[in-house]
């Protein structure tokens, strides 16, 4: 089996035309792609993005932010922690355990992690072990937030 | 031609049920739901959905929820703005306006309006007078945000 590597995603043209091939591409793609265009990033700076590449095809992705502790709604004790969106591994990839590798990947960093799934991937989610947040309106609004809590992170209370 | 009127949706249990038809029914409707049983919430108490019935079924909905000018990062001058999600038609009713007037309502507030719409909607959207917001990944994540402007309001402008 071949060895499979997560690496952090350059901004550059060959990047920003492989991200065309993913379902979720959006105003986060098009502004890179602009930025690009017109000198605001140079080219080949880091990108939020992690990916696997299978040979020359990046095959898998998904986008990390670390989110600063003083915006912490979800958290106890409120700390620094990841939010994970746009996980995607493209249809031929699938069931290779690619997304199981960007998910370990984002835990190595041993903070707790955000996420806000399509609503028919809870199954994945769980299997990673992540749990429902409980929903808050005011903080969620339409999200259907999961959370991974590493060893001693506790979820916020907000009822009590 | 039947007169649409937009009601605010009462949580109970009737409204909790015919929210399974729709498809984007996640964390928001099951905490509605355990709150309703578990009478943290009263029977019959206004919940942040708005919808249209059509005789006595729930045929389109969406939520829609005020948020603080203190938190306001998209709008100039920074105000009170309404969040909108889950708007949403069921497939038989669909292409007779009902969205419209969703959106129509929403709009009778004369507040700016954020939303954060799946991807294949914009043309919808776009008909509405929305326009996208400027990305900006710290605020904006994984989301596509489009905004409706009222007269006077500007997009806020975080390159300046």
């Amino acid at each position: 089996m071949q060895e499979v590597k997560v690496e952090r995603l350059l901004i550059n043209y060959k990047t920003l035309e492989e991200f065309k091939r993913f379902k979720e591409y959006g105003n986060q793609e098009l502004s890179m792609l602009e930025d690009l265009e017109s000198n605001i990033v140079e080219n080949n700076s880091e990108s939020p993005f992690y990916g696997i590449y299978y040979g020359d095809t990046l095959v898998a992705r998904m986008s990390l932010y670390k989110v600063n502790k003083k915006y912490d709604a979800y958290f106890e004790p409120p700390q620094d922690y990841l939010e994970l969106w746009k996980l995607e591994v493209l249809p031929h990839y699938r069931n290779k355990k690619y997304g199981k590798e960007l998910v370990d990947f984002a835990k190595s960093f041993n903070l707790p992690i955000k996420t806000n799934p399509r609503i028919n991937s809870h199954g994945f989610w769980e299997r990673m072990g992540f749990q429902k947040a409980k929903y808050e309106m005011e903080r969620d609004l339409g999200e259907n937030p999961l959370i991974w809590l590493p060893q001693g992170v506790k979820e916020q209370n907000h009822s009590e």
